[in-house]
């Protein structure tokens, strides 16, 4: 049967980049600077054996002759979704992906050099390199797909997302969040300022604090564990989830609320079905999906009045009373519920942040479409910042249009994924919350099973076997609607 | 060039080689449980791809393309070296691998349960099977490189030895240790008692003083990391050398004994010369030279009256001079000087542990010719033990034929390379003081320069560029010759 040899060769590729996650996982905890060359030979052999493995002409064929096989109803989806990978991963020729894989190097590492100095005149020029390119990636995406072509490059992150869709939503949450943001803040200046922590917040205090947050929120240490890293992410495989964090020694919320936003990546791999977890159906659904469950975690639970009268007490216990003195629940979401207007996107809150992806949003389509040329960025950038957020980013470009890293190595498409996820965050619980009326209770007791099974049944088991759309719709009774997003951000932040 | 071609195919083996490497040490130091079955699929994928690139039929038909090509010595000596490895791995089909490999796991799982109650009744049927496919192997072998069948196993882990040179080495060896040995325990019992160690050592002090010694013994720790495994090992690859050990509370010399020699193992790999790294030529000459490299900082130089009069006061600085209390290079010495006759190989001083190799290297012989047979192991090794230790094993499988992996798990011909090791590396270390007569002065003030200039010279830089016995004359004047370590334990014990 094909659909057994596909199997197999779907294990082989499991294999393959199980082997090249964990060589990264590695890489960035461990490994002594001396060992990165030789390191970064031997992931990128195992990413040519990959590719070449996953485009294989003879895949297409054995795709064809499987969806024709006699199967389970399962079986036939993963087919399904296989071909879809596999239209995908073959829509750009090897020659195509080697002269975009050089650009973008190129222009990554001119941005790491010229960022710190805000130098867009001399980085310019590498971008309108990797952005023509971009444009040539859209419309060989969009003829091989059918699709129009920032549609085409979405699809690479977030199957499903059209702009016909996500337009008029982040349109209205635009126009909401302009007339939202004064609220906020007027709101914000008549509650008392946060008080500071005191002392010093030693590493492994703020280790034992995470890990047991972690523990009760349903991490499993038997698949998985928690490492230091520069940058934080969520790795591994989900048999094998390796999350890290950074920690600063003057204050422990940043890594705290990073350490909650990762293990919420990390509860969706873990929650997987795992006799998929060699075919693409068995795998997240996309990025948006992705972030919304690192956001359920850490926006909506992990910012809740009911969680931290469960976390305050284990904070106290484990970083010292006496670094947070005389501090009630109220004192700890005064932090984590603080709104400013800022350039970085990075460290916007949850009220300001839909804005800066929005910008890019319209942006980048600008961009794709050859409407916008890249010279003209900085302006557009600027005006679009004081109009939606009263900043001024024309004076500096390092916190303006060079303060990411996804254009300049290519990435066009991704940045909706980040707003989406955090609507379909908000949406999720209000369902979740709908059902389970007593889960604010339960959470303050520091009870996470009813949380963890809803999720586990209604997100992570579904895997890839629908669009996001669909796993909208079925988790929460419709498909994204950004009213609950704003609901969400009303209740929180103008009580 | 066909040369050319083979140094990118060799740059894939490498790869995949770092890849196999890298995921065994995670296996090993950091992967939670629930992770092993897919990091197992993973290992074995990769070295299906390995199996399947080194053995491509292809590859034989450019080594000889290769040699008839107008090259530099070295890559020459490259190709060669290349063509005796193609050979070696050629030698037996994929089908007899296959057969032999679930023979092995089927009696190595077996070994792992029954050898702590002792059980060779029902373990030896196993064993017998394993032994029974090691005689193909070794005849499969042998007609392939036109050796005799034990010589061709020995040929896997140490190219170039020959019972017809080890043989009469290992029976001088016998003879004089069987009279040495009560001659050191009569000059034993004539010295004071070790004194105890006192209190308790914390991991992160041993830890400490482990890292201080290895920095000043020059491990480059911008290429490798120490880190805790339940069985200490040195892997990685030679630009990130991985190193593990255990620790125990009640004592700090076992972990750091340990750690010594692993030291020794570690230096050997960062010194092999980096730009022959993808070819075999530039890995380690074999296990006996790599045992030789452990030994010679363990056994030779770090049991020196020098060398703890340099790191006495650093061990008192780390785990607190209390822990030893008037403590004198002597007192350290009656530690590491220790000798006693046991049942366990592993567990064995360097005076006794020739003895435990010696009685294996017969058995093994004797098993592979089939001279003997699997049932009469426990009677011939019983005999041995008592002629060669004056103990008895004839009740106590555990700790006598059922003691140890190799054998369950199809290694024959891997032992003689341990006491090979111990030689070469006595015989390395007087013909390195012959040329620097001042260098205990040197070690006993931390100068280890002399010595680490001396092994990169003329042992890591040579790595697999000649045979063994050529190493050593090149090194040392002489090839292997038994007369050095002789020497060295009658200086050490006799005293």
């Amino acid at each position: 049967m094909t659909y057994a040899h596909l199997d197999q060769h779907f294990r082989k590729l499991e294999a393959l980049s199980h082997a090249r996650s964990m060589l990264g996982v590695d890489e960035a905890v461990n490994m002594p600077e001396g060992g990165g060359e030789k390191r970064g030979e031997a992931i990128s052999t195992l990413a040519a054996f990959s590719h070449e493995l996953a485009t294989a002409p003879q895949v297409g064929d054995w795709l064809e002759k499987a969806a024709a096989e006699s199967l389970e109803p399962d079986q036939k989806l993963a087919v399904t979704e296989a071909k879809r990978d596999y239209v995908n991963i073959t829509a750009l020729s090897s020659d195509f992906v080697k002269r975009q894989v050089a650009a973008s190097i190129k222009s990554e590492q001119l941005w790491r050099q010229l960022r710190p100095k805000g130098d867009w005149k001399n980085f310019a020029p590498a971008l309108d390199t990797v952005i023509e390119l971009a444009r040539e990636e859209a419309s060989l995406r969009a003829e091989k797909l059918k699709l129009a072509p920032y549609d085409a490059m979405m699809e690479q992150y977030d199957p499903g997302n059209r702009t016909a869709d996500i337009t008029p939503l982040f349109q209205d949450l635009k126009t909401f969040l302009k007339g939202f943001i004064p609220k906020a803040l007027d709101a914000q200046k008549r509650r008392p300022k946060p008080k500071p922590v005191k002392g010093k917040f030693p590493i492994e205090k703020q280790k034992a604090l995470g890990l047991e947050l972690m523990q009760a929120i349903k991490f499993d240490f038997n698949h998985g564990r928690l490492d230091i890293s520069h940058h934080p992410f969520c790795g591994g495989v989900p048999t094998d989830v390796r999350m890290t964090t950074r920690y600063r020694s003057d204050e422990f919320l940043s890594s705290l609320m990073g350490i909650l936003h990762e293990t919420g990546h990390g509860l969706y791999e873990q929650g997987l079905p795992k006799q998929w977890s060699n075919w693409s159906v068995g795998r997240a659904r996309g990025m948006g999906a992705h972030e919304s469950q690192s956001l359920f975690t850490e926006m909506q639970m992990s910012r809740m009045e009911s969680f931290w009268t469960y976390a305050l007490p284990l904070a106290k216990k484990h970083l010292g009373a006496n670094t947070m003195p005389r501090w009630t629940v109220k004192d700890i979401l005064a932090h984590v519920h603080h709104v400013e207007r800022g350039y970085i996107r990075v460290e916007a809150d949850e009220v300001t942040y839909p804005l800066h992806v929005i910008l890019r949003y319209e942006i980048e389509q600008d961009l794709i479409s050859g409407k916008l040329k890249t010279r003209d960025i900085p302006e557009l950038w600027d005006a679009k910042m004081q109009e939606y957020l009263g900043l001024s980013t024309i004076d500096n470009m390092k916190d303006g249009p060079m303060q990411d890293v996804h254009w300049p190595s290519g990435a066009f498409g991704y940045f909706p994924s980040y707003t989406l996820g955090a609507m379909m965050a908000a949406q999720q619980w209000a369902a979740m919350e709908k059902q389970h009326p007593k889960i604010q209770g339960e959470i303050a007791k520091g009870s996470f099973d009813t949380v963890h099974n809803w999720r586990q049944k209604n997100i992570w088991d579904k895997a890839s076997f629908m669009s996001t759309p669909e796993l909208m719709r079925q988790a929460t009774g419709e498909t994204l609607n950004a009213k609950y997003f704003m609901a969400h951000v009303e209740k929180r932040y103008l009580a």
